[in-house]
Formats: structure tokens, sequence, C-alpha cells
């Protein structure tokens, strides 16, 4: 249903809730929900309806007004617009612990991403393996971005190191990096980047705790 | 400016987006700059200006119209508006690779949070310490909240064991919660939870890749 090339540019926050509209798909595949009212689907998601029907309207014309949406075929639509009905190799900078977490990460494969080569500049530990993934020196990255066809970056490296680590590998070729290091990372129109910031999580809690103790 | 108890019910988005605008005005006091207008503020945001003065009025009239805003004056504004005139601490549920990860953030004390307490239940852990930071039986969390008047909790934990963490952290009085379990938490109505999700965070990157290959 999707136009290739003919969607308006969309947001961010439409992609995110389109993220989570197919987890809750899925969910309610699982137990054996066939069609779904966008009322529903709003309230799983927390949302509303207006908002899950403009999200969807970007995208073509999934359900007939009144008859809700089929699961099987909606999700598999979103699959499709996220690009998830293949899989995807991502490498990983930093072989640090937050490396660590991210490398033994079980939810990854379930996704469809694979982690086919980790980066550091640490001799210590360049050379080793982690659950059969080896850990290479991130000046050899070029080498093995080609070798193992990763389309996707994840930084998990102190602030300082970002930025280089980011040239590094875009020198090899990726295009789409998830950036966990509190620093803003430079970067040319032809890359996709997101940042984790963790203190911005928090402050959305202390908003929370803040506003309601009134 | 803001009227405690007043505030409409605003968005996560909205939160979210006033934690970057602080950041950013952070960085262009930091440069000497006084004055910014909502257009230029916009830009470093990536955002437009409407949404900048929309943002904004929920919480009180900042800037006079085309004389843009006082960068101290409304930093000062939105960090009051997220809680954060005060420090907040912090206890981290997990201490495995990325507890150990986030217990070394350094960025987590700059913002103005402290994690004063680690829980696990792996007897080879508890009693240990991590930069300092005791590790505890989470059965005595309650007890530790009390002493050490922690307000916001981290679950970095694998997914079947966050709903009893969570569970736990809960009956000893934590009200905000950041989950990095890909795991669905069952809350009640008291309590403010934030779910850091990576997968989606890398959906937003295929999203971008897939759509920008036509």
């Amino acid at each position: 249903m999707t136009v290739k090339g003919m969607e308006p540019r969309i947001s961010d926050y439409t992609v995110r809730r389109l993220s989570i509209y197919y987890r809750i798909l899925e969910e309610i595949e699982r137990n054996g929900i066939e069609v779904v009212s966008s009322a529903a689907l709003a309230e799983y998601a927390g949302t509303n309806s207006a908002q899950i029907r403009k999200d969807l309207s970007y995208f073509g014309n999934f359900g007939k007004r009144g008859r809700g949406y089929r699961v099987s075929v909606l999700k598999s639509e979103i699959k499709s617009i996220l690009g998830l009905q293949r899989k995807w190799k991502v490498v990983l900078a930093g072989a640090g612990n937050l490396g660590h977490a991210l490398n033994s990460y079980k939810d990854f494969a379930r996704h469809g991403f694979e982690i086919v080569a980790i980066f550091d500049s640490d001799p210590g530990k360049i050379g080793g393996t982690w659950d059969g993934v080896a850990i290479h020196d991130i000046r050899d990255c070029q080498m093995i971005i080609e070798r193992t066809g990763a389309e996707l970056a994840i930084l998990a490296i102190p602030g300082p190191s970002a930025q280089g680590a980011f040239e590094s590998l875009r020198a090899g070729g990726i295009r789409a990096f998830l950036n966990f290091a509190p620093r803003k990372i430079e970067i040319d129109p032809q890359v996709h980047l997101r940042n984790v910031d963790i203190t911005i999580e928090l402050e959305g809690l202390t908003y929370a705790l803040h506003s309601s103790r009134t």
C-alpha cells in the first residue's frame, strides 16, 4: 500500500508510535484477536484514535470506517513500512559495560537485528569474543563493515571518543547510528542518527513527580 | 511563572522537548548568548518556532513577541518546570552489565541525579560496592529506600525479573521508574513509568534507511 518515494516527511514521533502499534498488534494477534478498532488500539497505546488514524494515513488507507483494522494486515503493513521484512546487521562500537549489556540483549534477535562485530581501541579487548562476536580494532572497521554487510551502528562509548568512532564507521559506509554517548555527534545529511539520552528520560520522571506534588 | 496544579495534562513528547530546549539553552548560555529567538531555538532543536511557542505556552508567557527569549530566564524557568532546581536520589535495580554501565554514567551527577543504592538478588553480588555505592539484597529495598530518601528507580534487569523488582521497589515507596527491561510493567495509577526500548530506536533507523532507499 505504501508508494515508495511518495511518503511525506514524517516525524520521529510518528515512527516511534508505529513501532509501538506494531508491538501491540503482535501481542493481540498472539491472543487470537483478528480485528481491532482504532479506539481499542489507541487505548493499548495510550493515545487517541484520531492520532492513530493520522499516523496511519501517511502510509495509505488501512481500515474501513467503522469496521476496524484486520490485525494481521495492519501488522504486516507496519512491518513493511518500518523496513522489518528483512534482517539488519549491526556493529557495536565500544566493548565496555554498556557494550557488553547490549551485546547480550536478547531482544535484538527477536526484532531482526544481529550484532555482527564489536569495535574498540583497547588492545586488551581487541581479539576477544563475546558470545561468539569478535572484538576488532576500530581502525579495521571499514574492512569488517564491508565483509559483514552491516548497515547500522550502535555507539556505546564515552562521550570524548564518540565523534571519532562515528567518523570511522561513517567512512566505512554506515549511515544509521544509535548513539548512547552523552555528546552531540556532528553528522552529514546522509546520516540518520538517534540519541538515547538517559537523563532526558529521568527528567520526564522528575517533571511528573514535581508537577503532581501540588 | 508556573502556577502549580494549574498545568494542563501535557504529553511526554512536550516534556522531552523541554529537556532538549534546556540543554540547548545551557549550551548557548555557555557561549555568551543572552537572547534567543524562537526561530533560532527551533533550528538548534530541529523543530519549528510554532512548536516551541506552543510547548512553552503551557507554562506561561516567557517571551515578548518579536524580542526573543532571555536565555538565563527561560533556562531557569524550564529547570523549575522539570523539577531540576533540586537533586534527586535514584536507586538502581540490577547489578549486571547494564547496571554497571549506568552506575558509572558520568552525566547523571551533572544533571542532578545521584545513584544511592544498587539492588540485586544474586548472593555473589550483594554486599559488594561499585564506585562507593553498595549493592543490597532487593528484599531489603524498603529499608534502604527509606534511609536514603530515594524517589526514582532504574530497572536494569532481565525481562522476567522486572515486574517483581518493580513491585518490591513500589512497596518501598518509589513512584517513578525508568525501565530498560524489554517487558511491559503493570503499574498502578500513582506510578510514572518510562521505557527505554532500544529496538524501537533501531526501528526508527531502519525506517529511515528503508524509506530513503527508493
